[in-house]
């Protein structure tokens, strides 16, 4: 927790600038049991979608923490990746989330795909809640406050043919995958969607809808790697 | 399992180049349950530390796969990047390793820092038989055979003060860290080490300390990384 993201929820009161801020629960444990900070001393704080300043602990007791800060800086700039992602299974979505997240991704399509169990998209590990929460850990370790759009399709179909177009639509959009002419990543600061497939890769099938709707293959080279490695690597090739 | 690896143990015999390779345990109930491959199908197989080829499936009952291959392809290209990472908790250890081996990386040293917990040291995790293992699900993830030579350094200063000064010399070098002065991390296929901290970072002690036998100081920008993200973002800008 390298910023305590706070919400409406937990102001207490605000005078001028200066707003007291009660955490309790995973953050009061994580500033008394992991940083060790009590009365007087000072951390991270960000208001969720909002900005980011440097409190003051002034009280604290058995179940919470009360802290007092002024917001007055930005939070870093989104980045410029948009990921289009086949629904990892439960386990690995909270790693990959939490990893794109911190990256500052702020647009993930978590989208259905051949080699995807339908059984994850019953999985309470995806219930909005959850993806919430794993974002919300994504943004206190990348010390961001921007809550990403994360959105479900279970039908790759319409959600291919229907709604990628208008998304893609004056944009670079790459598939990840080894087609034999797929191109090499290139770094630029523009905008760019980024489809990645399951662990076992996308079917011909999906790649060639993939690639009628405008998304070019890119290739990583000879090299296999499970997605929540190619997707930080993928991340840091196409921005700069 | 992008590719099985085998070693001398599980070949059965030879003629000519065909190999007859018997595979066991957990490559064995890989192949039945999770690739649900029988007699007559296809699998690529390499020898540790040799050549890739395709096999074919001539033989299986409850607890074996015999397999026949001919190895003709090289592995791919070693990463020209040199790992040096503060050692990590020891389920992230094993994440860690797995991805940096599956992007070819050939020499990591594990060293001791002021946050790491010295009971890390002890784990049955960090064994020298733990880590080949996690080493050989990264080659075979990233289909390759060539085993990195991974070594573990219990003490900081004797590692900073009388190793690194000749691994270093004549090599790019970097060590990731926010320093006022740090550098942004530019693609190149020469080799180069890179050093990584634990959670939470060098100290300013030891980055001084990495500085004055010639690393130089590389920043990721604003947002902070996880271990298990910034290694494969890492990876990713600094090798072409």
């Amino acid at each position: 927790m390298n910023l305590a993201l706070f919400q409406a929820e937990n102001i207490l009161s605000q005078t001028g600038d200066r707003i007291r801020v009660c955490l309790k629960e995973r953050q009061h444990e994580h500033i008394v049991k992991i940083q060790k900070l009590g009365p007087g001393r000072e951390i991270q704080l960000g208001l969720l979608d909002g900005k980011i300043g440097r409190g003051l602990i002034v009280e604290q007791d058995q179940s919470s923490t009360i802290i007092e800060v002024s917001l007055c800086q930005a939070p870093p700039a989104a980045n410029p990746i948009k990921l289009i992602m086949a629904l990892p299974r439960p386990l690995m979505l909270k790693r990959v989330l939490q990893s794109a997240v911190s990256m500052g991704v702020k647009e993930i399509h978590l989208i259905h795909s051949n080699k995807v169990e339908k059984s994850y998209w019953q999985s309470p590990q995806i219930s909005d809640e959850e993806i919430f929460q794993h974002a919300l850990l994504g943004l206190e370790q990348g010390v961001d406050t921007v809550m990403p759009k994360i959105s479900k399709h279970q039908r790759f179909r319409p959600f291919v043919e229907d709604l990628l177009p208008e998304l893609i639509k004056n944009h670079r959009a790459y598939v990840a995958h080894p087609s034999p002419h797929a191109q090499t990543a290139k770094a630029s600061t523009e905008d760019c969607y980024l489809a990645v497939g399951p662990e076992g890769g996308f079917t011909d099938y999906e790649v060639e809808k993939l690639e009628q709707v405008g998304m070019q293959s890119l290739s990583l080279g000879p090299r296999i790697l499970r997605v929540e490695t190619a997707v930080p690597v993928l991340l840091a090739k196409l921005s700069d």
